[in-house]
């Protein structure tokens, strides 16, 4: 990073991508001389075995040792969106400067290595089979709760370490409200069903939405032409998508389709957002996304209808940039407009 | 707050506490006239309806309308380890200067309305039903993430939000490491359990932790031992420690029972923390304690003691002052070495 001495790093996703070490505490300082972790009792033996032969140095310590190493390099790097002003005024008074390393590291995370894809994959593959095994449980008079821990508990089962988001399951109208905070409505006969969810495995997320009917009332008319205008929009993204275009760009495929059926003003978020070790990482698929897509990098694809208090629908996979085009982490779950 | 005009509060926990009333994004800004909270389009109606006839104000904006309206007030008060170093240079670019609000913040959460007592008390008959009901279901083969997931989704089922900390599940040796990382290690027979846990109900966190053996091999004479020592220094707390007394005195009681037993070296961490909106709060009962217990405060009680590599033992309550004494939330569980 231009201008900085040194990194420090105290947050526990960036440590983790430094280190690819998992602990809750921890420092990582980089140097011109390399990487140095600085673990406590709880983790410095683990950490030493993991990391052994690779470029990261760990040392016994906790904050006083990592800032003692950190004290001949003046201008610090971290990451301002997730340094609290608690640790700034502590690098102050230690006599530091910082600067933002944070756009750095956006940049470099975006764009995947073989390991990192392989996790995200499975995250993907415990998600989808989860959900596999939640769609015979749904039962008439379950609430979202229910049905949101019944997924969860599926994916930790299947091997994930836990959710990488609040589970959003909402039924009939409350799939209207693009950020629904799942509740206690009961799913009752002819109710369509959108659940948004997802899991970590080794660190990475997964990210997946699907939206279907619980049984058929007749009156679906609408959230049938929905979906399908839905579906269309989220398979055209993978078709036309590819690297060399910007964010930008990607989200006016599927908002263009969208609006051509007279359904633009009701795409109310972005087409997509990155995924790593984060849920929310770069790039930025949006009509404000400037950055350009690339191999290696990995998004979601969902775009989504909301006619407020009616009916909301949003479909959406985890998807990777390969050989300049798209290709989807979701191959084993039903994207179609299923009825239970 | 001495010296600020204005608070300015973007960390959900905190605008939950002014408010009463949860979202994913908001702005509280309190100032003499009162507490107005920003909410926008997603919350703004549900906000409304909600705080109608509270002291909380209501208007429909983000950030920028937030800040507009906190534009008068020079100094602003916000909460410095919840901050970000991002947000602070936007306050700062808009002429501000800023104070520490976390202190005032951390003294007056301390103490816990009739409300928020009554919602940690739903949250630890939550944890500990589900706890029971968690106890028949556990078998021999199955491994510490298994049970722990198993744990979580009873607690969903009874309608906890979610978990208020991950989980500890270890088995056998596992239990000697304090803040273990539950993992893969499968159940044998004769292997002692040590689960911490709690969920969040309503935004209020509960914390409990049992050990028991699964299976008696005969061979537990020293876990049976230590066992009873840190259920009777458990217990002593509960009778001994009062309204007045500092969380440095409060640890102690526990400390000293356990030195008696030659097991002083043993208790590695501090007797308890307090427990609210956040799974770790004000009180803080340990060596360094100095904070004045009082009636309101809610806190757990957890001796333990941990021989490294070979066997850990920690009893848990969330408990809380109550005309002078320690009342426990934890009234279903049992706390002895249950041998299942």
């Amino acid at each position: 990073m231009v201008g900085a001495d040194a990194l420090f790093i105290e947050c526990d996703f960036l440590r983790r991508y430094l280190t690819d070490f998992y602990s809750t505490d921890g420092y990582a300082v980089v140097t011109g001389e390399g990487c140095v972790f600085f673990a406590d009792l709880r983790y410095f033996e683990a950490a030493e075995k993991r990391l052994a032969g690779s470029a990261v140095k760990v040392i016994e310590g906790g904050y006083r040792e990592a800032l003692e190493y950190a004290k001949p390099y003046h201008t610090l790097g971290v990451p301002y969106p997730f340094v609290s002003v608690a640790a700034l005024r502590r690098y102050e008074e230690d006599g530091h400067t910082v600067l933002d390393c944070m756009p750095a590291f956006r940049r470099a995370m975006a764009v995947k290595t073989a390991e990192e894809l392989s996790r995200i994959r499975r995250a993907c593959e415990i998600a989808e089979e989860a959900f596999n095994r939640l769609l015979p449980e749904i039962k008439e008079g379950m609430t979202e709760s229910e049905v949101a821990a019944l997924l969860e508990y599926n994916m930790r089962r299947l091997g994930a370490s836990g959710v990488s988001f609040d589970t959003i399951c909402a039924f009939g109208e409350n799939g209207s409200v693009p950020h629904y905070e799942t509740g206690t409505r009961k799913l009752a006969f002819g109710d369509p069903v959108l659940i948004d969810f997802g899991c970590k495995f080794e660190g990475y997320c997964s990210d997946c939405t699907r939206t279907f009917l619980f049984g058929d009332d007749g009156k679906h008319g609408d959230f049938k032409k929905i979906h399908a205008a839905v579906l269309a929009a989220h398979e055209l993204v993978k078709e036309k998508v590819t690297a060399g275009m910007t964010g930008k760009e990607a989200d006016a495929v599927a908002r263009d389709a969208l609006h051509a059926q007279g359904l633009g003003g009701y795409f109310t978020h972005s087409l997509g957002h990155g995924i790593g070790l984060q849920i929310h990482e770069y790039p930025v698929l949006s009509p404000r996304g400037e950055e350009i897509l690339e191999d290696g990098m990995v998004f979601s694809d969902e775009p989504g209808v909301y006619i407020a208090g009616k009916v909301g629908v949003r479909i959406e996979d985890s998807v990777c940039l390969e050989k300049g085009k798209i290709v989807s982490f979701m191959t084993k779950t039903d994207r179609r407009a299923l009825i239970l």
